[in-house]
């Protein structure tokens, strides 16, 4: 939607020095959000939905991300399309966020009637000479991979999702997502600028000071640390983990759950990371609980009683983590400079019954409580952020390399813009 | 108030294309907004209220539109008078919204002192020499037309105004606004641009879908329809309808109520249409009520028991009904890009007793409900515009001219105003 | 923290009439607003807090003004030193505005820690090559005058705040400000433009009908009035009261107590102004409260039981006043271009107990009721100014003369600064 690159914009993103957080005018400016809206989330692919979000047969799940709203929905021929959420009458938004039933999409307003496959069906009064065909719901571009809905609204969305598909699609797979249920979702709006959202999220740095739950399965040593912190002693259990963990890892592989980390990040158009990490002290923990046990008695998918640790992948505004009992998928949608929308789903197995074969609050507790805090800390972000004593400060090579590849793939995708 | 011509708002005014609604940056942006409050509500002739909200000898009525604040006032001539609501002095604002009774205007700050027909009567400590004649309260231009009362802050407003009172003028002279009282009024605000408030109201054909209560007495084949789409037999209906209307048109006329339409539309500084309509099946109604019976007692002005159907009128912010008991003022101003204030006046003869000669609530149902009906739908509009799925859409050539219309002259005023 | 000077703000600050108000947008616009945070509050000195804010030795205090956060702590060495309230990693806000206690300040995200000298002390995973003496809090230039904070955040505030020094550190010294404790405080939100709410302050014109309170103990011939205007027998007595000033002046100059107005306003980089003034008919009063008795019965700092009337001192954004018994210190911070944060302390002797050297209620009553009007008046002007129907107005040159030096003084400093 923007017509002409930002010279201000370009100055902005040219300023930003490697090793170092953004200029702060990219965290807090209405242009900075504008180019954010258009390059990161309309033209990138976009997660915005699961396929458990969508009907099966005669309905549609609408969702409002950045500037746009899409709605899905499943054809007759059972393919999942997405369309922009408007009217091509006088645009009229179509229907609101969430789902709705129905195999016919009417305007509230004058009551053009679209099928399901977005074709305009009924538009009185246009006229003999009306082309029907000219003027049904426009479609978004839309990929799912192992039950994770993504869209792009550009003309020519980033050629390279197609590793992104090459690389999650076999190791989702066996999660079973498309056919997985939504168990709870949450959705929570946090007062800071999508990429403070984002950068919080790619770094363990802070959980030991901020994540008491999250602690009792997620391993600091897993995140980076500067050895030459430690104490020998410290130094002896941080190794004797990284020897165990290359076991696993191998071991992982060769039992056929591919588990190395792939890293799509700097230098790519479509950006994400993968990998598979143990879970607890020794690698003991299957599910990201209290006590480290499953909260779901019937596994996800084709995973069985497999001892699958937690499956992690990032995109540039996303995070998943798949265990054998449950998967968590958390998408983060920008609303203004500094809102964000972060929306979290649990997925459990279709045939997991709440009550019996798992408990709802057990099941969420760890990541709606992972959550509530990180939003705290990203509000104090932007709080610094905005003020004139911020200046760029440096990332630990040790434990926010990841930040700092993703400031420069977000700066190389600007340039790349134009701007 | 725009000091010089935004290039980028120039664009966007080409860019729209004949037949179809606007590009989506002048429903939505800040310079368009600004644009439209210099020129289509500070210097074209704006309605700001009715003859009755103006106490008669000493008091005044102050109201706020767009980015102005008018405070209107009778001086002791018995002239109607317009003042913007600022003290020469420092610039406070004098009055609040509504009415205040007095023969005074004094300023709430340093006590300057104004009288009704705007002198300035005391300014203390201002020395000797200072010229209280060169600080009188700003003039505006004010008109009345038939009770209702138009103001310009523009050195030279629109001189074709001179059509409209020369036109509506005797129109409206009949009903007697001038001496008629507020029965009741209501003010909403709608979460639209105020050219889609105007969009909305200058089209029925919603009507059908969401309206019930304002089609128990609007006919929908009055304000277009594809003949086409018709069955025989609807067909039929339809032009039996036309031609009883042409016989009402002639009837009207023939007793002297000029009732063809008058179109001052595209082309024109000055925006109105005007065109008096049956009410109800066959025109038997005789008010806008839910059963089409008059809802006061006590006609209008002069109107007496003739059959005088709906007066409508409309400017490019506001709409009228007159009937023969009771009529409705609605008067669009923008409060923003994306929201726009609605009041409504319901007029009666001064005389009519509420209770007695007319039931409060049987008086205003039908267009409380619209109105209210309407906002949901403006807002529909808006949240759909505002997205990157919206597209200029088709209007329809039967049922949407005047959108059309309304649409072209919208950008030739724009143009016309250097953008 | 602007980088280029605005030429359309250029224009608007060129446009300034003498002897008139200011030009509206420099009153309500955005780049007026970007502007003056960083002439205004950024690089001039910016009365932030008084030493009673600061715990004695080991703790915070944190001011939150205009664009920044700026946290004040006393070293271990007594000293007060001012920071950006930033942390040096990756920006977050250290602490939250108001008091805190603890010898360390340790950032809620990373833990990183400073001193209360603003030393990094501990930053964990940066490396052993990290270099913590870069990245100490980012200080703030911090200068106390007679128990009153000021901050710059310029690399070169200033310099002639030094004859403000000079100037005010001999009137305040006996007051004891440093070592006294604050009573109460109050901080309200004004609807206004900060200038707007320091234009109010400047001038007594609007005390008369506005004042009641501050009325008891103000005498309107102290601010400024036309003399023509007077009655032989009220010009008699403002000559009396003329007169009495006069002597009394002489009286204090010779007693040690400075007292004769100095004026350091247009033409000076710094803005301030001071002037002893009488209090009460006759001033017999001494101190602001409804019956002009103290309102605490300790003296304040080494005052004793002289009578000094009420010593005025105002900056570009703050006011005071020393009477014998109390001060009250009032702070204006601008929050946006139209809302102001007005912060006042009341201060006594550390030594006097509430409930029995003095009553609250008492000692805040006129100052907290005419914040509040002040409040309200503010408000109005700011609701005129945003109006098409503001033009700057004349500024008496018998009342609001300290008006037109301070927009004269604003206007050079744009100027100045490259706008």
């Amino acid at each position: 939607m923007t017509k002409h690159a930002d010279p201000n914009l370009g100055a902005l993103v040219r300023a930003r020095r490697a090793g170092r957080s953004l200029p702060a005018a990219l965290y807090t400016g209405a242009e900075a959000f504008e180019a954010d809206c258009a390059t990161f989330f309309e033209r990138q692919w976009t997660l915005v939905a699961v396929e458990a979000d969508v009907p099966s047969a005669d309905g549609t799940f609408v969702v409002d991300f950045a500037r746009a709203s899409v709605v899905l929905a499943r054809g007759d021929d059972g393919a999942l399309r997405g369309f922009h959420n408007v009217c091509r009458h006088r645009g009229a938004r179509l229907r609101d966020a969430g789902k709705a039933t129905g195999r016919r999409i009417t305007c509230p307003y004058h009551h053009w009637t679209y099928g399901l496959d977005g074709a305009l069906i009924r538009a009185p009064h246009m006229g003999t000479d009306f082309d029907a065909s000219c003027h049904g719901l426009r479609p978004v571009h839309l990929r799912t991979v192992g039950g994770l809905v993504f869209v792009s609204l550009a003309d020519g969305p980033p050629a390279d999702f197609a590793d992104l598909e090459a690389a999650m699609g076999p190791r989702l797979a066996p999660y079973g997502l498309a056919r997985a249920k939504i168990a709870h979702e949450s959705v929570i709006v946090e007062e800071g600028n999508w990429k403070l959202t984002m950068e919080n999220n790619r770094e363990c740095y802070h959980c030991a000071g901020s994540h008491p739950e999250l602690g009792k399965t997620f391993l600091p040593q897993d995140f980076g640390y500067d050895p030459d912190e430690l104490s020998p002693a410290k130094r002896a259990v941080a190794d004797g983990h990284l020897a165990l963990f290359a076991r696993k890892t191998r071991a992982w592989e060769e039992a056929g759950w591919p588990s190395a980390p792939i890293e799509h990040l700097v230098g790519h158009d479509t950006n994400f990371r993968t990998e598979r990490l143990m879970m607890g002290e020794g690698g003991v923990a299957r599910s990201a609980t209290m006590d480290g046990k499953p909260a779901c008695r019937v596994p996800l998918g084709d995973v069985g009683d497999a001892d699958v640790g937690d499956l992690h992948f990032w995109t540039h505004h996303s995070w998943h983590h798949l265990m054998a009992d449950h998967a968590v998928v958390t998408m983060a949608h920008p609303i203004s400079p500094e809102r964000t929308r972060v929306r979290t789903v649990w997925l459990v197995n279709a045939k997991a019954r709440e009550g019996v074969d798992y408990d709802r609050e057990n099941l969420v507790r760890v990541w709606t409580a992972t959550n509530s805090q990180d939003a705290a800390l990203v509000a104090r972000a932007q709080a610094g952020v905005r003020t004139p004593g911020y200046s760029p400060g440096p990332y630990s090579r040790f434990t926010e390399r990841h930040l700092d590849d993703f400031a420069t793939w977000y700066v190389d995708r600007l340039l790349a813009a134009g701007h």
